[in-house]
């Protein structure tokens, strides 16, 4: 199947950093090349791929700042949607720009949405909805008023994480800091359950940030700020829990997968797809509050590890993923 | 010939207010229509035309701000992509999105480049310069990276404005305000040469209109808001010249052209479009300070108001616009 990937352009693919679009299209490219298949990844021109590379914009719009990202990102697309006869199908992971070209092009197009923005954009999709496949990333994301082929998990490489059920004395915040994300909750869930916090990752809204400063003190709540790969690794294999206490109904939740492939429990707000990704009890606690996290901490010795590592392998396997959507291209081409 | 006409949807067309690109198109569609070609305009539905009207965007952006702009703009210009089929040509005003469609239809576009609003957005230029055709709309407007079929400049409808030789004891700013437009000059026009400035625009600047505003006593200087059509057209038949005092590369400059259909003469700096706008000495003045702008005053009386409506009537009518056009699809057509 000759299969042409659309990554977004704000970062690189895979990114070095924060990027959980462009994470997910290059899991699954890598994996689809992996098992036979002739994939051209349409990304920036820094990206890294076992696929065919092609690009217009040679650095991601979020690196090099001197650049209009409307201008790139419709280059980009038209890029692809000009070859799309060069391909048996297009998998768009871009969003909603794409869309309207495909009523242009004789090539079918899948689109994974990887979460709304926000409401204002629900209408390209819903004009669009008979145009292009739509694969949802949880049902918790799938929005009543369009249809879809199917959900599909993201999924990781377990080799990628390192297992151990050895744990040291410290809770973990793991991601993009914003309020929807609750950085707040969890530094107020460390300081009343008294455990250390480790905070790793990218600053999104620098007033929440500086908001949340003054309690920084480098002992008991530590920021190391936005790490690359293999410091992201340890810190999610040491963690006692990796804490999840969002705001927003989140889509998926990569690092709440990557903690539990790394044998480490979360606990999250019960928002979003929390209860499609944690087993209650079994791989970390879906709670409702600060209260309430504070206590599921004294329970964590009742998790097994290894039962977090089985729980993500089993489910959330990047072989899983690539052959659920193998499996959703061929429906697509009605093979 | 069947014409599809693109006009931008940040206004109405034609606008009610600003909205230059707007009434512009405005302005070529209706006169193609009583010329007898069949036209669609894909416009704001709010949109006043005697042509087929088409649209998905109820109310211009710039109004109805709950909308977001990204989203109205693809879904408008995706509208009328997919029934390319049904036209000979489309005239695109909408700036540089619609080119990157232009290559996934069979229908000839050709497009009015209205402005660069940043050097940025001219990698889209470059790249669909061959798949459509190029106007200018002034030669000072050409951006030597790009090849054009022709300049075609703007028309108005002569029958619009009201003549008048007889005219009052003011100065009159006319057009947006923003920095770029120089208002904080023409103020300083009006203080040197102790002629009253009457000033009507958009605020497109509110620190810059800010800044100005202790200058503003309602005496000597006057802002009487962003005006409709009626009370405009007054203002510019009765104003003993135009302050047009810019300070930037100005594309066109509708107001000049405003302001010399009325009989009014243009004292403007030395930029952009407006040589090829003004015959210097006969309907106006280019200068290139404050104080030649102050010294020019005086020698307004020898400005005839007959020469500077006659001179846009022979050179920038709506007539010699529309057939200018005409000739241009045509040569796309290869007719």
């Amino acid at each position: 199947m000759k299969i042409a990937v659309l990554a977004p352009i704000a970062w690189r693919t895979p990114p070095l950093k924060y990027g959980p679009w462009e994470k997910v299209a290059s899991m699954l490219t890598e994996n689809l090349v992996k098992k036979g298949h002739d994939v051209t990844l349409f990304a920036t021109g820094d990206s890294v791929t076992s696929a065919k590379l092609r690009w217009v914009c040679e650095t991601p719009y979020e690196i090099d700042k001197s650049a209009d990202p409307k201008v790139l990102e419709c280059l980009h697309i038209s890029f692809l949607m000009e070859k799309a006869a060069e391909f048996d199908i297009i998998h768009n992971h871009f969003d909603f720009l794409p869309l309207t070209y495909s009523r242009l092009i004789k090539t079918p197009m899948i689109t994974t949405i990887h979460g709304f923005s926000s409401e204002k954009i629900l209408p390209v999709y819903i004009k669009y909805n008979s145009t292009s496949a739509y694969i949802s990333i949880s049902n918790a994301n799938r929005h009543p008023d369009l249809s879809y082929l199917e959900t599909i998990y993201h999924g990781l490489e377990p080799s990628d994480f390192i297992f151990s059920n050895k744990k040291e004395n410290y809770l973990l915040y793991f991601g993009r800091i914003h309020p929807d994300k609750g950085l707040h909750s969890a530094i107020e869930i460390s300081e009343k359950s008294g455990l250390p916090l480790k905070i790793a990752g990218l600053i999104q809204d620098d007033n929440y940030f500086n908001s949340l400063f003054s309690k920084i003190d480098g002992q008991q709540i530590e920021y190391l700020g936005n790490l690359g790969r293999e410091d992201s690794i340890k810190l999610l294999t040491s963690a006692k829990a990796l804490l999840h206490p969002i705001y927003f109904e989140e889509p998926f939740g990569l690092s709440v997968l990557e903690a539990m492939m790394s044998g480490t429990p979360v606990i999250a707000f019960n928002k979003g797809s929390m209860p499609e990704l944690i087993v209650n009890g079994k791989t970390g606690f879906l709670i409702g509050n600060v209260a309430e996290a504070v206590n599921s901490i004294d329970k964590l010795e009742k998790i097994e590890p290894e039962d977090c590592r089985r729980h993500a392998i089993q489910n959330f396997s990047i072989d899983k993923m690539t052959d659920s959507y193998i499996r959703a291209y061929k429906k697509v081409l009605n093979q």
